[in-house]
């Protein structure tokens, strides 16, 4: 790999390589998205969440002693100190649920001093349901060791067993969401990881730069555009044709990467119009629909994963608040395996920035003379 | 400003130029380091914390108008609500402060969802001192308004006030960490406020990448070694020796981006002197003075920020765990005014990684068949 030494680089890091992955391979012009060179297709239309785990952890697929052993980890680490459950119980009324994630991943640090890479991808799913839980006055649901990673969150959170159908939807949910190459949350856990600090610290970094909606806070951002558009009673198209005129961002389109359509969007539009359908309330769906295509025509803009991430998890009857968290309870596979990237091969991320301020040297004066 | 497209970073995106900046200047071959084009020298000599946070947060100097609003301003952001001083209270025996701190300040963000700039300035120092007293069982002493930043820390810390030695000592070295253009906290902080995520997610992301042995952390382990070596009784050159003759790092030696003296560790090389000299315990400085000497002549490395830092803090009567917190107590002026400026002109900061993983495409197999 030839490297050369840059002067300034493209805002925002735009095109900037800045390490070398084995994790996530994006072809942006062709819209391919793949896992350790296994494409998101395939393991969206085979695949399990924990096995997805497996990959992006290790360089290939587990055989099946490897799965079960995986999965054993998984389930064994299906629990959480009876402090953080405390500290989510007595969380201020209305706190956000991605504050309280982030809180409540840092605070595992004190609790749980031993460094287990993978601990988080447990935690964070019971983190998210129980907060769910307690905030509407609900008791915590004990985690069922016999379910697989997305049925036990559904339990959690629901109180019952999902259907095999809302299993697999979530589960691909999680597939698909599972990594991205360097996002910026992704990013901002390696940044962290790359100074030697801990996993905790690095996770806690990547959750709080998935909160924004410029990022993972866009799904959130997304149906609240949905809710908004169905309560007016607007036409979907004509209200977005307003934003567009007033020169509002549309939230969920477009995306640094993607100059086609995002592969994740294809299985996610489908799933959105399949639990649609199937649930008796397609509305959601077609809204988005209609927006997508107007947009599209209008905008050259395609939707990106979050567009119907949004509908597919409300049909699937989680909360708005609970999108972003949803993302990080998939992301923090991918989270995790950069991580443990990073460290395998580490260099402090440090980069300069080109000082434009009151030339040097000024002077301090007294204030007196000021 | 030319820009270009870029192949491939260096490793840690050494020497990349990631942004413009109007905060800090540097200039590594010449020693230089400079807030608002003012040199650390300047300050360090005639400046306070306040009037430095500031300069920091604005484009120049205060008038007297303006520095006394600014610290009506901290003084009455001395202020902690009452859950997070419960949270310090009942955090498990022998939790790190590093690992405090963070979950403490992301958990502000549940308590008080108003964003004000600065404030994580006064909440900081406050929650590093109200821990370190409920650890040692002592109870949280109430904030002196009429107390400067540093003077009004070691109150809080230590129950009594500051002589004026300690206070003007604390003061510089609040001074010259404030700022250190895109060090890796910083760059974490300006990565998660780049997704427009909120401030406490950002301050939360740069005290998690401070807290690494890279970065913060060295002035703690620097501690360490001369702990180490003062109660074996060796000579620290020969004791020294012997970790290079081993490949072992030194820490608080060498700097990415100083390639002579750092203008921090004249300050504080100093201060290490006389601090140890009037204190009755000169041997720290002496060792680190020795160490420094002959780092020099064996490896050209100077001695960067953190080495004189360790001996004057212990000196001031801190314990060595409460080092990179008290890093935290003064970067927190830069690492807000950092995150100000990113959100004045922002970009989703989103680099790309170059894939050598498995070639695309590989394929899924079912498990009967791996």
């Amino acid at each position: 790999m030839p490297s050369l030494t840059v002067t300034h680089a493209p805002k925002g890091l735009e095109g900037v390589v800045a390490t070398t992955s084995k994790i996530c391979y994006i072809d942006g012009d062709l819209g391919v998205l793949a896992y350790r060179g296994i494409d998101i297709h395939e393991l969206a239309d085979n695949s399990t969440f924990e096995e997805t785990c497996y990959l992006l952890w290790n360089e290939g697929l587990p055989t099946a002693a490897q799965l079960k052993e995986l999965r054993d980890r998984l389930t064994a680490e299906r629990k959480l100190d009876p402090a953080i459950i405390e500290f989510l119980r007595t969380a201020p009324k209305g706190a956000m649920p991605m504050d309280l994630l982030r809180t409540a991943v840092s605070a595992l640090g004190l609790y749980d001093s031993e460094e287990k890479n993978n601990e988080h991808t447990s935690q964070i799913a019971m983190i998210v349901a129980a907060y769910d839980r307690l905030r509407k006055g609900k008791k915590v649901i004990e985690p069922d060791r016999s379910l697989s990673h997305a049925a036990n969150f559904l339990l959690m959170l629901n109180g019952a067993k999902p259907s095999q159908t809302a299993e697999r939807a979530l589960d691909i949910a999680l597939i698909l969401h599972a990594d991205h190459e360097l996002n910026a949350s992704t990013f901002a856990a390696r940044v962290t990881a790359a100074t030697l600090s801990d996993m905790h610290s690095a996770i806690t970094s990547a959750i709080g730069a998935l909160k924004g909606p410029l990022h993972g806070g866009a799904n959130e951002a997304a149906f609240h555009l949905l809710e908004t558009i169905d309560s007016s009673g607007a036409d979907p198209v004509e209200y977005v044709r307003a934003m567009l005129a007033q020169k509002k961002k549309i939230p969920a389109f477009g995306h640094r990467v993607y100059h086609t359509e995002d592969p994740r969007a294809t299985h996610l539009r489908k799933m959105s119009e399949d639990l649609g359908r199937s649930s008796g309330e397609p509305k959601w769906f077609e809204m988005s629909r209609k927006i997508e295509q107007f947009v599209k025509a209008e905008k050259k803009l395609n939707a990106n994963v979050d567009l119907y991430s949004a509908s597919t998890y409300h049909v699937l009857g989680i909360d708005v608040d609970l999108f972003t968290p949803i993302f990080a309870v998939s992301r923090i596979s991918g989270w995790s395996a950069h991580v443990i990237e990073q460290l395998d091969d580490n260099r402090l991320i440090r980069p300069r920035a080109d000082y434009v301020g009151p030339t040097y040297p000024q002077h301090w004066v007294p204030l007196s003379q000021r």
